[in-house]
């Protein structure tokens, strides 16, 4: 199951890799088609350039036949079509004959990194650019130098996704993840592919295990979640807890950025979670922030929204590079993505407010639920079974039952199930 | 005093060590009828037999004429009459020739303190054995074996008393214990001897100095405290603190139990005495609790009851076994146990919240309560009574004060008297 | 600038140095009258020995024309005339002919610093004094002695002023200081010369840029603010934030001492203001004040008043002693204790809770304050920026903001002007 799952989720993102995406424009369209064979019923929306969202304008819509430089011989030193990295995002149709000095200022190179394209875009400003591996540049010629850039930027439409699977109450999860960058694994396809494949299991659960309804959304960053948002802010009003999902793919290490509030569901749930599967996970603040929770917690929206993720956006090295592709991103590092958003959901499905049925102890013994014979070291064996006992209170959630007791959220639930079924406790939802 | 309280207490402490107690019997009212004689006025009380208690039944009442093992050649092996100990609690009567197989399945020891005979009981489940001392273990022969307890386990009662000590007020100071262990010295008797000589001190001071009203419990572990709780949980909502008083009689160390609140004013009282009379005491958690608080801190009840011990119940190595005898518990250990008691009982008589009668600082020098000539030091000679003062604001009661001052309470005591003496500040009741 | 104000506060002091100040008496009005000349509008009171403060008396008025010690050769041994430190404050008039041994009880001297005259006063009970170096002592000779002290001690007047400098609000900003000591410069006049430098910068901005009332008290210390307070508690309850200016003008350190609250828009100020200027500054508690605080912030005036200082009183060796001179008081340290109170003013005027005119992130692009190509470090670039802007939610005050965003308070400041001219947040007053 874990490996198959892992290959079926890297399988996904080997198949949309290639696909040249950006905030709007056909790559955008054939993407989610993709996904919809995965999910019959996600629903693809559009909204016309020039559309207000808030203090935004939906953009031009941007597409790519061909782009490339030739040099003073015709041959194609950069070309669009070996990776659509090499076009800056949103450029302009060109067709200029332009001096080596001229394309210099309109190339993009990480000289730290002369192995990697870099990953450049000007989705606000009208301009054109390529960008190359800086090793590539070194022996380019004199020039002068033809640059190709057939584009279009023009009215169109912004597309995006959602998916509602309703559950037994109308309180939400909200799950977000975005689209819009080209050839890159870790930090773009990790997001999509992982939610993906929560979207199929939880449709697999029975609506009577479900208590969330879980709004599943899937746009560009930053212009898509401030139109989602703009769109939907009183549904939004129910989400209990939300995260971002990105830079889920990877095997290096797991990664929290907390909502701006902090310690809201999502972030209780975020770091019971990881410090359950990976200890040593990597904790960071609000101001390392730098996806859709800017627009999902920021002031008046202010969601309960965090992230989980394996190697966090700009804290490692192929970030916003071409090195970001499907080696980083791997069969496990999808899987162990997907393990721990599948954690954070079991975990608030099943958390609860509980309560004893009368005062003082009840009688476990009687029960079959404690040992009969007193000796010396019995009462170490129902230790954690009493202290979850004790905090059923009424007050403290299942989360903060588990943390009090030090034990993993699975045991403390396997006591309170344990313990509700000999009708010890009763379950009073949040 | 010191040495002939502590005396007192542990020839009262030799006197009850050889009675077989148990949740009930004849052993539980002798013991009783030893502590009236102490306390004339201490209430014995009965309960049947099967009576509910919450989720619980007042267990049969066990009582023991005589028990043993023989050997193949008629020598009595073990014999309960040389320790009550050999006998398992709530053993039933039996008369069995049995193999050296059968027997051993009924022979509790501790391999790893060879010459400690261990405290086991089965209170709720109906079964028969003898707990002995491993080292003896070896010597015994091939069988058959005479197995004869002379037992009756049948309805009868459950006895417990109660002392209450009317004060000023009405809101209550409950001190609880449990007697229900037979001979060990730490672990039981510690607590009904220390609580019996502290009603004594109680009892002596004048009405118009106790504002509180004391209420002293003793009751056989877990399901007495259960009744007693359910048979006066209107009354006990008065208590403003509350300890529960075991395992205070040895020398070692001071340990401190939180309630499960951890920041009630038993807590505040329990850490400001022990910070110190022994800076060095041991903090546990609530996750670490293990007598009566569990009853009396339990949901639905969640009075302010801690624990202030010497060592602590499951911490020192002779906990339940025949090694926590009366070497163990000594004259200054009981002492030390009574001096820490009757501490927390004086904090807790003398805090209220105090206030200045006038803003700004009282003109003290008019008074002797200052210097009236200013050298370069005399802005410390004043300093904890100025410092003491400034915190007379009608909110901090005295134990925040003198945390807040960094003084010991009965400093900060003192200053406040000779304040009050000088109509400087007034006493507010919390 | 720097040195121009430094110096000009330096000799301020200077001036001021050589009078003989006390609670009451011609050396009050003397300095207050120079004090006026750079303030014309400061208003000067004066209140009758013998009336009634809360708990206290205004004192009888001391004034001096003459102290000396003569020995048996009729040398003045001990003369008022070079320090006016030598005679013990508040000394009653006399004139004896004294043995060795009487002399040496009336004589105070410091032997662990035997070049240094103490400042020893007796305000509230009549007894007369000389101070002398240690060192000066070991010469006399045997005596008898004539000691002469032609003071006067009755019926007058004390003194006191203050400076009310209107904004446009009533809400008040209270800046207090003493002037009772005689020739010491740190613990002296660093207060009233840096507080009258103070205001004279303040009236110099216009009242469109002066949110509070500024209320300047110069008192002598305790029975003035005692006074003070029970003159003008009501206008009092309208002060927001205070400081007692003391100890201001060395250049070794800076230190705090919070307000009894501890946590008053006061003590936030001081902390953010001192963490910038001198991050290693040094903060005291409550319990080691000393000054007026005590007055403003005791039980029933509960004042938010803190204190900014250099090196605080009771913490450098020369602290009440002739070695309190104008060598350790220089320019740049006032100019330093300047620059710590006019930031903290400063702080408090543009301190205000800000909130986004729309949901979600605005879009700072078209504004021109967001790179418009997205680049890898470019994230990095406006992170300041965003992060002020994600905490503008209308509950967080800029302070807060500036903390929570790790950055100086100016540069918060900064990017919060910036929104706010491009309407993308607004202020919402306190």
């Amino acid at each position: 199951m874990t490996a198959s799952l892992g290959q079926e989720m890297h399988a996904l993102a080997a198949r949309l890799f290639p696909i040249n995406r950006s905030l709007t424009g056909p790559g955008v369209r054939e993407t989610l088609s993709i996904l919809q064979e995965h999910l019959q019923d996600l629903q693809i929306y559009e909204v016309k350039s020039g559309t207000s969202a808030f203090d935004w304008e939906i953009p031009n819509e941007w597409s790519v036949n061909d782009a490339y430089v030739k040099d003073e011989t015709g041959k194609k030193i950069i070309d669009f079509k070996t990776s659509n990295l090499h076009l800056m995002g949103y450029s302009t149709p060109v067709n200029y004959l332009v001096t080596r000095e001229e394309l210099m200022k309109h190339l993009h190179t990480l000289p730290d990194q002369p192995t990697a394209i870099p990953y450049v875009t000007s989705y606000y400003s009208e301009d054109w650019g390529f960008c190359v591996a800086d090793e590539d540049l070194q022996n380019i010629g004199d020039g002068p130098f033809e640059v190709y850039v057939d584009s279009t930027l023009g009215p169109g439409v912004m597309n995006y996704a959602d998916l509602i699977i309703q559950g037994q109450t109308d309180e939400e999860i909200l799950l977000s993840t975005y689209f819009c960058h080209p050839s890159m694994a870790n930090n773009e396809l990790s997001g999509p592919v992982v939610l993906t494949f929560i979207a199929k299991w939880l449709k697999e659960i029975p609506l009577k295990d479900r208590k969330y309804t879980y709004r599943l959304v899937m746009v560009p960053e930053t212009i898509g979640s401030i139109y989602y948002i703009s769109k939907n802010l009183e549904s939004l009003r129910k989400v209990r807890a939300g995260w971002v999902l990105t830079c889920i793919g990877d095997e290096r290490t797991y990664s929290y950025v907390p909502s701006r509030d902090g310690n809201t569901l999502a972030d209780r749930v975020s770091k019971k979670v990881l410090s359950e599967i990976y200890p040593d996970y990597k904790t960071y603040s609000w101001l390392d922030r730098g996806s859709d929770e800017r627009q999902y917690c920021s002031p008046g929206v202010d969601l309960p929204v965090a992230s989980i993720m394996r190697s966090k956006y700009g804290e490692y090295p192929e970030y916003h590079t071409s090195l970001d592709d499907l080696s980083l991103v791997t069969p496990d590092g999808l899987y162990g993505g997907f393990v721990a958003m599948q954690a954070a959901i079991k975990m608030l499905e099943a958390n609860a407010v509980f309560k004893t049925r009368v005062p003082c102890e009840p009688q476990l013994g009687k029960r079959g639920l404690y040992p009969n014979t007193s000796v010396k070291s019995s009462g170490h064996l129902v230790r954690d079974q009493m202290n979850v006992l004790s905090y059923c209170d009424g007050v403290n959630d299942l989360i903060s039952i588990a943390e009090l007791c030090k034990i993993e959220f699975t045991v403390a639930l396997e006591i309170i199930n344990r313990l509700t079924a000999a009708d010890v406790i009763e379950r009073l939802d949040l």
